[in-house]
């Protein structure tokens, strides 16, 4: 069996279909270090000289919980002042902006799974806050939050960490969902978002956990097996505008996202990425920020990167099924 | 030195830096048989029984220079009728298409820079001939052709293929193309890819060959190291409707293009992709049919996969400059 998804979203389509032969690709799992502590990894206590200047910091006492430092290697500068520049026919940008590393824990070996939920609460506030206090950089029109957790996923160094890109463009992916559910908004009146809670929440067998404050799903046109989305039930553009309580739930649905894919699949690599509305617009109707989490269970074939479009082997009804399941 | 490209087409932005550090990574490269002939391939003479029912193939005498079969493990089948349904909100089509292979040579171990005009030729009418004998079927919205050479491009098998995957519908990389130059000719009354051609033959430094008929290009916003472009000088929204002095010229500077690849980079795995208007839509003023080359020479990260923003630790003016004296 198999069929053509269509994204409730965006134009993407996806070729969903069963394919006994798939099986989660073993070199994208992560191999976690025996060690809470480890003196040679930069991020771990001890080594905090040498990430540079601390941008913020959540602290228990004396001992710190959440840490920001500047990316060593950044692609994009604050200093650099912002430039639009036309050449010919071509648009270029300065590269303005910042690349900052929310180091989301102390112990080495850790995992949001493992963390306590008043530390994923805390680096759930974090994301939040660093997005708010770089808004006022005028210039800035996008903070993009996203992980690359394990090698597999592009992640560099294995102490759980996320990072923050701040820059003077609004990524592709989320100006098509703005665009796309604008256009839903104008026919329907309805933000496409809220509708894929109530639908999911009428049809079910998508639903992974649901918090009331928020819903996990497998969605229905998912690009790649056991992907995720953390959608909140109420409607908001903005994920900095969140309040504690919010960060709270939204913490507890995460840790519990991450426990359950560890549980599924067995620690593998996996990105996710927060899409929220472009810091200077107002509060959108139409728009709604979610958590996109992508397992990377099998290489992204050239084609569906040129193309966009996609190969699923694992129905997300199958994949929610066992998810839900799993705990 | 680092900036942020706009892609003159769609809304892709690119981190464009110039990365002393970067390598193409040694694991994406192909490893070539030293054999012309291997009895355990499938797509090798002699095993032409195995491969299912020939569906069309180029002949000198009685040796075959290229052959199409049957995808044996195909996504979408013919036999399936035409189903669009809604469920709820989503949509689904039914798995109603093709999947082909076009052997492209009887020789074990050659590629496309290996391979006589002649036989590229017939390659690239190939390409033509089975879309054209598709779009018969009028429940078909879109053909598309795609390479992928070497494991680390997602290629199963060494012997060199195409595939073609014949949809009911388009997929969101060319649907966007299409949308975005819409609106281009609409601002301007010119075709952007026709402004791309004129702009990069007066620029010059991004051009890395030029046989009158066609251009070979590192594209402005780049997204990977040594990405090319193959854009037609003269207007055409279709492919599929290049008679044979101009697929003869195509052939020519593909060739070309993948030697100067495999004596830059030292055979890397690559992906390439046929960009065409959908095969039921009259000649559009504002498209402009072309090839996209994706040499994969680094991991694709997740977020780059998740937000469609790219970051490309090469110049594509280095890369043109580089490409341009290699041969």
């Amino acid at each position: 069996m198999s069929e053509i998804r269509k994204d409730p979203v965006v134009n993407k389509w996806v070729i969903t279909l069963d394919d006994k032969e798939f099986s989660p690709k073993k070199d994208a799992k992560l191999e976690p270090s025996p060690k809470t502590h480890d003196p040679e990894c930069p991020f771990c206590t001890g080594n905090e000289a040498g990430c540079g200047r601390e941008i913020a910091s959540v602290r228990t006492g004396d001992k710190w919980q959440v840490r920001v430092v500047p990316n060593n290697r950044p692609y994009l500068r604050v200093e650099t002042p912002l430039k639009r520049r036309g050449e010919g026919m071509f648009d270029t940008v300065s590269d303005t902006g910042a690349n900052e590393v929310i180091i989301e824990t102390p112990v080495h070996n850790a995992d949001l799974d493992t963390i306590d939920l008043s530390g994923v609460t805390s680096i759930v506030e974090m994301y939040r806050d660093r997005i708010n206090d770089l808004a006022r950089d005028t210039r800035l029109e996008y903070m993009l939050i996203f992980k690359n957790r394990g090698s597999g996923a592009g992640g560099k160094i294995s102490h759980l960490n996320s990072q923050l890109m701040a820059m003077p463009v609004v990524p592709q992916s989320v100006q098509d969902e703005i665009d796309c559910s604008k256009k839903y908004f104008d026919l329907k009146k309805r933000c496409v978002y809220c509708d894929i809670v109530e639908n999911e929440r009428m049809f079910k067998e998508r639903v992974v956990a649901d918090t009331g404050k928020y819903l996990l799903i497998a969605p229905f046109a998912s690009r790649a097996p056991f992907e995720m989305w953390i959608l909140p039930a109420f409607h908001s553009s903005h994920f900095n505008h969140i309040n504690g309580e919010e960060a709270a739930s939204l913490a507890r649905i995460l840790k519990d996202a991450v426990a359950r894919l560890n549980k599924a699949v067995g620690m593998p690599a996996y990105n996710y990425m927060i899409h929220t509305a472009p810091v200077k617009s107002g509060s959108l109707v139409h728009y709604h920020w979610h958590i996109e989490i992508l397992p990377r269970l099998r290489p992204i074939a050239g084609f569906e990167w040129g193309s966009g479009f996609c190969i699923n082997p694992t129905f997300p009804e199958e994949a929610a099924a066992y998810l839900r399941d799993v705990l």
